[in-house]
């Protein structure tokens, strides 16, 4: 495993991708010597309030524009993502993989997936490549990988976790320095801040991850 | 040392504090079982964009709503703060820390310094707590400690590290996974992105300032 592709979602874990987890995870690639390169689609997501309440501001960004911040300007278009060209897909989490790459968190159990992350995901798992996510973003490998009967966890039983299972997937209860592993459907997920208090347990599941990516990728 | 204070400035290296050194100092802070409490001014900033070239896109926005972003939306107003309370402070660099903490972006040897962030420092130097600072947050430094001659570094000699001697600083070489310890100031800093290449070389350099800070703190 070579070169990685990440799919990020904003920046911020209200209305993006949870900044702990995108850098922990591609802190544990760098530290492997695998390379990174960031993807997220340009469209535009409902900006949430960090202050008090997280509440819709009003305001409308840029889902690829935001994530950019994450990865020092050095993004792509996910509509160019080509599954042929990584070793791997990661999609981190934060509330912008249930708002802005899918609609859980809107519409539960008739979610919908974002067109252009559900072809990276299917694209990937087609070549047998590792797909791994964290925190929420799981219930959008449920959503697209449900039919496979993808193997999964969202932390504890939960609302997600029940929702998850209606889809197809089955749920694994786990703690957050590691990972479930779906050796069949080559698809590694951990908890994060599903059930996470603290950043040093973030850094010990994106470990884990990574690991469970590496040992896909050689399996 | 049991709780850090950190002053952020907004949310991205382009405009505000780099993400990866802001979480790897958290990582780090964490992992020694320090808590860490998230401060910024409520002053607004123009946005830079992260998409090709880092020219200004015209908006503005709030340096403490986004920095937020960093905080999980556990943030406090930095006219708040009480040196007191706190076991030393610390700057992630980023170029906020250039544009919107300080105005070394613009003016250079002419900067001016946020007054609220020049009382923390001042406010925590003459309690004789830890300050650190990485990347080119360590400008900041220069012009509020250079009249007390603090050591510090901005990685290789360059512009910066000679307007930071103009200022009356000593300026020391350092790699990124070393600190400089000035010990009769307890000041510690590191050059993180001014000289990094990969993530990884972050997290290494954030490890040594805090392990610096914690000499400081037993002095």
């Amino acid at each position: 495993m070579k070169k990685v592709a990440i799919i990020l979602s904003g920046c911020g874990n209200r209305d993006g991708s949870e900044l702990q987890e995108s850098l922990s995870l591609m802190l544990a690639l760098d530290r492997h010597n695998i390379t990174y390169q960031c993807f997220a689609p340009k469209t535009t997501f409902k900006v949430v309030s960090y202050l008090g309440d997280a509440v819709e501001t009003g305001e409308e960004r840029n889902i690829y524009a935001e994530a950019a911040r994450i990865a020092r300007g050095n993004i792509l278009d996910l509509a160019s993502y080509q599954a042929l060209h990584y070793d791997g897909l990661l999609l981190p989490g934060g509330m912008g993989a249930a708002r802005n790459l899918s609609t859980y968190a809107f519409d539960g159990a008739n979610m919908k997936v974002l067109p252009e992350v559900e072809r990276a995901i299917l694209e990937t798992y087609k070549l047998s490549k590792p797909v791994a996510a964290v925190c929420i973003a799981p219930m959008v490998l449920a959503k697209v990988l449900g039919p496979m009967h993808v193997t999964l966890t969202l932390g504890n039983i939960c609302a997600a976790s029940q929702i998850a299972e209606l889809l197809g997937a089955q749920h694994k209860v786990c703690i957050p320095s590691q990972a479930v592993i779906d050796h069949q459907n080559r698809v590694v997920t951990s908890p994060a801040y599903m059930v996470a208090n603290r950043i040093s347990e973030i850094f010990d599941g994106a470990e884990a991850v990574v690991e469970g990516m590496l040992q896909l990728s050689k399996q």
